[in-house]
């Protein structure tokens, strides 16, 4: 292990203060900026995700804000989803592509109004990416990364919490639909969301001053229902198979390779970036697929920076991208992005640095 | 502090095990790529840059790869510089700016051959933004990032460590100036570079199985003039005035405003990416610029996360984007990025943790 080295090029979020005062021993960098990731007791924030409610400094979803006349025009043309039912205070899941059809993030759009959407980012500079695209097609949008940051509370007894802190309102909000409110005065976006599948909803702060008084809000309302701090935890999203772009795709993954197929349409118009060698990799046929992996052995496995060669009779047939110890499944487990012949149900060997593992292929999510 | 969180989504350098071997104890993110930081003697580490010789690992400065017949004509574009002049084995600084004049990167762009060029980058993620524009105009040119990561040699006797292992044709080369060769048949190109002022090289590996190998051959031939590892440092970066782009820049720097514009060349031709903004910031007069802060008191402050406000009669007049310790000047020093119309000379506050504290503008580099 080895420290996160202080610089001004890597920016702490609104909640920063929140976190090291809740006993931040580890983080990831996202965005360039700080994303707590653990407060020393790995297995209670698991199990508090699970079972209870966690809250997490998820500053690091940066919001790309496109804003004017053609801001539904530039959503549509990033977006190889097709946008047209989407309705304000609707939020929808998008894959991005550049031109070749390769995955670059994957964020929640959020539309405010018809001239106005976030683009809610994982881990890549989609603003001046973005801003360039609408330059070049002369759209009259200005693209902007506004002063919002989300804070995450997660898990079964969220919506608790939340309703709590809000009103019984959020209870019958759908997912990813959001409604914009202030709590003491504070400007938020409250959406049912998160990156977890155990439930839960993103306060969008919308005053980066007031972020340790947003904490402490939930923080406090949440004492009932057991609330401590949290972080996106790698083995609850690897076992419900949400992905992670960056880590679970390379440089020439595409949606259809990740399961991301479904969100797009391959009817959206021409001129939607990505979708002409979307098409094409279609009708081609896709080469690679992802499949769960479950690893032999009973001894939690350390966690690594590196992706891992996955061998079949001897032959690379693609890559491990994750691997994390599961406390409900209780096994090592990680994903495969292979070859789309190699299918379920298969046993091959995950090349370790202490050496080759077998591992079954499974259909993901793992639960 | 507080350590890094292992993710597939942030990778290893070619040199990783080397820097691990060497004793590693933080690093920063970088490009989605660990960067060494510090071996745990930064005094040391300091003092070798200065006044000997100092290994780095920058596998970080990932390469931007434009190939192909059009990759000219896409490096002119990105490039608000004028490259006519530029050859083949010639370096060249550049600032990369979106169309609004706003610096998104400050790569050395290497031209290899009239087909292919390399934009060794800083830390924002130039790959797809390149690659789209070039889609967007239609160019012939495919943009990768090839298998090319970099080591630093740096410091006083770096030419001579290089030259032993090289051969004395290294003395040659002038600055940025580069050759493509081999070492005990690793590919490399050998470029005189450096995130430092104090002199030296960059070993651009193009094969990232033999990391471990180069490492070791320069760490070994380097014994006779004391070689160890070290990192871009932060003080003698500040002392020497180089720019730290995302860190001394926000969403809205121009290069005016940090000593780059020597680097902006306004007759470039009209379909350069952000060269109509570049020209209408310099005719409207450039309202921020950047100057070295010396601040009061003797006792090395702690390096942070954040920019702070500085003040002058109370008011808010710009902010310090960075702060260090500098062991030659015995003072805590930085940069502000401040109002045009405040010269060095001024004494001016810095909104600090602990308080205001006084600071004097001076002109950059400090030293």
């Amino acid at each position: 292990m080895f420290a996160v080295f202080p610089t001004a090029r890597l920016r702490p979020s609104p909640f920063y203060a929140s976190a090291v005062a809740e006993g931040m021993t580890a983080a990831s960098i996202y965005n360039r900026m700080i994303m707590p990731t653990s407060y020393g007791d790995p297995q209670a924030e698991y199990w508090r995700l699970i079972n209870g409610v966690s809250q997490w400094d998820v500053g690091v979803e940066r919001q790309v804000q496109l804003k004017g006349p053609d801001a539904g025009v530039l959503a549509q043309i990033l977006s190889p989803r097709d946008l047209s039912g989407c309705k304000v205070g609707q939020g929808k899941y998008v894959p991005l592509c550049n031109h070749r059809g390769t995955i670059i993030n994957d964020p929640i759009l959020l539309k405010l109004a018809d001239d106005l959407y976030w683009l809610s980012i994982a881990d890549s500079d989609i603003w001046f990416w973005a801003s360039s695209i609408a330059a070049e097609r002369g759209l009259n949008v200005e693209v902007s990364e506004p002063d919002v940051s989300p804070m995450a509370l997660q898990g079964p007894k969220a919506e608790d919490v939340v309703a709590h802190v809000m009103g019984d309102w959020v209870r019958g909000l759908k997912y990813f639909w959001f409604r914009e409110t202030e709590i003491a005065g504070i400007p938020v976006a409250v959406q049912r969301s998160g990156w977890s599948k155990q439930g839960g909803f993103e306060i969008y702060l919308k005053d980066g001053t007031r972020g340790t008084q947003l904490w402490n809000i939930f923080k406090e309302a949440g004492q009932p229902w057991g609330i401590g701090p949290g972080a996106p935890a790698t083995a609850e999203r690897t076992e419900s198979g949400l992905v992670s772009v960056g880590g679970d795709t390379d440089e020439a993954t595409n949606p259809f390779e990740v399961r991301l197929g479904k969100y797009v349409d391959l009817d959206v118009a021409d001129d939607v970036v990505g979708i002409q060698a979307l098409r094409r990799i279609k009708a081609e046929g896709v080469k690679r697929h992802q499949l769960g992996l479950v690893l032999e052995g009973e001894t939690p496995a350390p966690l690594g920076f590196r992706r891992e060669d996955i061998l079949r009779d001897g032959k690379r047939i693609g890559m491990m991208t994750n691997c994390v110890w599961s406390p409900r499944m209780k096994a090592n487990i990680g994903y495969a992005l292979i070859d789309a012949s190699v299918l379920a149900g298969e046993t091959v060997q995950v090349l370790r640095d202490q050496g080759q593992v077998a591992a079954k292929l499974v259909e993901l999510p793992f639960l």
